[in-house]
């Protein structure tokens, strides 16, 4: 059968998603637990890769078992055998021809902004610190001209290899709670480092450096170095992915 | 010149606040941070000497040095030298006889409860995962009776050796915000262990274990095994501290 799992992760220790020569990954963590719980040799596939750093509390990954445990118990069997940073939320048997990658699918990020003076330590690993002055209704008018479909091409990393760079964002929120500022990013996809940009740029709105006016023009230059900075891993959070027709 | 810090901690890597044989402390990171930065010995006296694993947002330390940086100065040169767990909020010079232990003042603890089916890693370290359902209306009702001056000796870990376990609390007001419920309660002064046991007990009451309207009872019976369990330390943070006629 083909298992789904909802993979919550704090990313602090790992090399991301995506199995590396050196350094541990969430693939390869997930990898051995499986292989050693269901004694055969699993090998998944994740929805979102996500980079060294980034966070998760809804990432998907599917692999193929001849396990006779029911999918449903797999989550708590699986987590006696996982560290304590990576914890399943959910297993569940998924069609034999689901890929989190190749349906349509609405994925959710979350970027969080720990905006006060001095660093709070106890919210330095899932929070980008940033000490200056944020103002947040700035950021709120730029982020408005990022909703809908565009061509995000100043919005990604130039180590991408995406066929194209149009994308759409369904909805672009930034609330305020004491002091984190948290941009709540919903997409049908999104380019490599995309979030991180969009926050990067957002960022550089909030202190003052960019009219929330110019944002269009950012997007038209279609050039990654109109855009602001790639804003640090710490910071994002994958929150979930909705795939169409479940 | 005597100078009063206000220092914030993830006390997950620390043997709790007080110097100890073994291990590391707030206190000894503290000791040699200023050393080193002064050019003197430095002891610092801390107001509340949190237990292991306890984090803080605004603990107060004070120390007598001969140095001519100004006092508030010294936070943003001590942080440099500062691990990433221990952040200086701020720093001021205080009156010579100022003694945070020996002045009335008013502190403020919260207790963080993840209270979902399974475990958000991101969260773990400054939360107390429970899974079973808490029911907070409950909580509230039970919480009202520990308002106020009240002997707490149930509430006092059995090796305290306080002089006398009468203790006021001011308020104790309990949240619940998506899945974290926080316990947040100001007082004169606690005893050992008396948050955290306070979480306890509130967790049994939460899930249906005590009555609520069973705290009086606990109370009078000045007994520390008619309470609850002592809840993690992980949960716990000390937010502030406010001294009389400041």
């Amino acid at each position: 059968m083909r298992v789904c799992l909802t993979v919550a992760y704090d990313g602090t220790n790992y090399h991301g998603w995506q199995l590396q020569p050196n350094g541990i990954t969430i693939e390869s963590a997930l990898n051995q637990a499986l292989s050693d719980l269901l004694g055969e040799t699993i090998t998944v596939t994740g929805a979102s890769r996500t980079d060294a750093g980034v966070h998760s509390l809804g990432n998907v990954a599917v692999f193929d078992t001849n396990t006779k445990i029911p999918a449903e118990k797999i989550s708590y069997a699986l987590n006696q055998r996982l560290p304590e940073d990576i914890v399943i939320q959910e297993s569940r048997e998924a069609a034999p021809d689901f890929h989190p990658r190749r349906c349509r699918s609405k994925k959710t990020y979350e970027y969080r902004i720990l905006n006060r003076r001095f660093q709070d330590p106890t919210k330095r690993r899932n929070t980008h610190f940033y000490h200056y002055a944020l103002d947040v209704k700035r950021m709120r008018e730029a982020a408005q001209y990022l909703v809908g479909e565009h061509d995000f091409k100043s919005f990604c990393s130039v180590h991408s290899a995406a066929e194209t760079t149009v994308r759409t964002i369904y909805s672009l929120k930034i609330t305020k709670e004491d002091d984190v500022i948290a941009i709540c990013i919903s997409g049908s996809g999104f380019l490599y480092n995309m979030v991180r940009i969009i926050a990067g740029t957002l960022i550089l709105v909030g202190n003052g450096t960019i009219d929330p006016k110019k944002i269009p023009d950012i997007l038209d230059q279609k050039d990654r170095s109109a855009a602001g900075p790639t804003a640090p891993a710490c910071g994002l959070t994958m929150l979930g992915i909705e795939f169409d027709g479940e």
